[in-house]
């Protein structure tokens, strides 16, 4: 097929290079004249510009922009593409794409391939970034049966786990796996920093060892991310926040009326639900 | 020398074949006879018993027993040594031994190697385990100069990082880096179990990556170990689980009131941060 994938960052990137692989013909477009050259030159695409014509003739279109730039981006792209030209995106939140697309474009499925690396940009691209991992597709009552069979197909083949479901469980899912951790992670952080003995943090950021590394990974990370989890999946990051806040009073107030017989019963249950997230890597 | 260990266990099970292997003589007791003919076997102990009249001409004795034995252990001990004997432990808590020890027994240090794996007991001990870690030793102003001396140069020919604070540093410090994560972390987890949306717990256990594994990786340990930490060390973990509460409102208020200026604020002061606790390794 010809494809279309705009932004040739690390996931259009691999997308690219992936969908090639497959034999397909893919077109790229980036912002910038030399990410296109250095798109042909890597292999990842077999045309690239910076304008938005050179897609009126391919069928399904990939929109690998930050997720600020995807409505802007299909605003622009609107005029130029038949309408049986299927969109989909690869946004890591879906209600607020999928409710803002409905009314721009009727061909549209919300994706979120869960993939990625701690580099970022095309120079990061990698062929079989998705091979292995889950990607998932969150068609709605008014997404084309056709457009859903066409990107399943394509997906599948690139060696991923398809998985269907509404945008708005999506949501939720993934400010429980992915946002949430961020922001009980940073706040962990930022707590130690409120310690005003000088001998005490000298001490801890000494002794730090893996467990606070764990702990602390994903609330060390790119501030602009998590603004973007906080900002366009606010409802449940919200809704998953509160109820991590009543979790952790109620283990301070066992601590408090030290109920060792609860702490450990919390405890327990905890390494019990655990294993339930992490057995089926 | 001629040393002594009480429990042999991962920790006193690898500081016997660490000390034997630098010259001393070490003398093991465990409660098994079984475990302390393991211990001959496997080169952990010169000699073992069950009966501590073995360890009334050793030097210094390392009480390695868990955290809630080392006082009951102390006074059993008591009758058989002379008093210049130097005793130590390698509890993860300090304060509370220091304080219970110091009418007990004069020649006492309190020490806390900050060592382990996974794995626990006698078959897990390894010869190299201290090698490059750091160790804890907390004397107060009644620990006497010479047993001090001794112990550090000990310590220190077993390869590893010495460092001397009070006990009360030693528990706050340990409150944040190793207790207070256990806390958030297991939080982390509990509030996931309380999604009664089938549907995005199913998909939540499916999509939990490395994201998620990490953070909640120390809250799903062994129940025992954080009952231990919370109990022994309850001021120090309830003032830092208090901070952190105070971190999350904060955080929290910050999404509710869409004020992502102050979002992004607060998470690139912590990806600052964190550098300072996990660059020294």
């Amino acid at each position: 097929m010809k494809l279309g994938i705009i932004g040739l960052g690390l996931i259009g990137g691999s997308l690219g290079l992936a969908l090639r692989s497959r034999s397909h013909y893919v077109i790229g477009i980036s912002r910038h004249e030399e990410t296109c050259a250095l798109a042909i030159q890597k292999g990842i695409v077999d045309e690239a510009s910076v304008d938005f014509s050179v897609l009126s003739a391919v069928e399904v279109i990939f929109i690998c922009t930050p997720i600020g730039a995807i409505i802007p981006t299909v605003e622009q792209l609107k005029p130029i593409l038949s309408p049986d030209t299927i969109l989909t995106d690869v946004g890591s939140v879906k209600a607020p794409i999928v409710e803002a697309m409905t009314p721009l474009w009727s061909n549209f499925i919300g994706g979120h391939p869960m993939a990625g690396t701690a580099q970022q940009g095309i120079e990061a691209a990698q062929l079989d970034l998705f091979t292995g991992t889950k990607y998932v597709l969150t068609p709605t009552e008014n997404t084309p049966v056709e457009a859903q069979k066409t990107l399943t197909a394509i997906v599948q083949d690139l060696g991923t786990e398809l998985i269907t479901c509404s945008p708005e469980t999506h949501d939720q899912t993934v400010a429980w796996i992915s946002h949430l951790p961020v922001f009980v992670s940073s706040s962990l952080i930022a707590s130690c920093v409120q310690e005003t003995d000088r001998e005490v943090v000298t001490l801890a950021q000494k002794l730090a060892s893996s467990g606070f590394r764990d702990t602390s990974r994903v609330g060390g990370g790119n501030p602009e991310l998590g603004v973007m989890m906080a900002k366009s999946n606010q409802k449940a990051v919200l809704r998953s926040l509160r109820i991590y806040r009543q979790q952790l009073d109620k283990m301070i107030h066992a601590i408090e009326e030290e109920d060792w017989e609860q702490v450990e019963r919390m405890l327990g249950e905890t390494r019990e639900a655990r294993s339930l997230f992490t057995t089926k890597k």
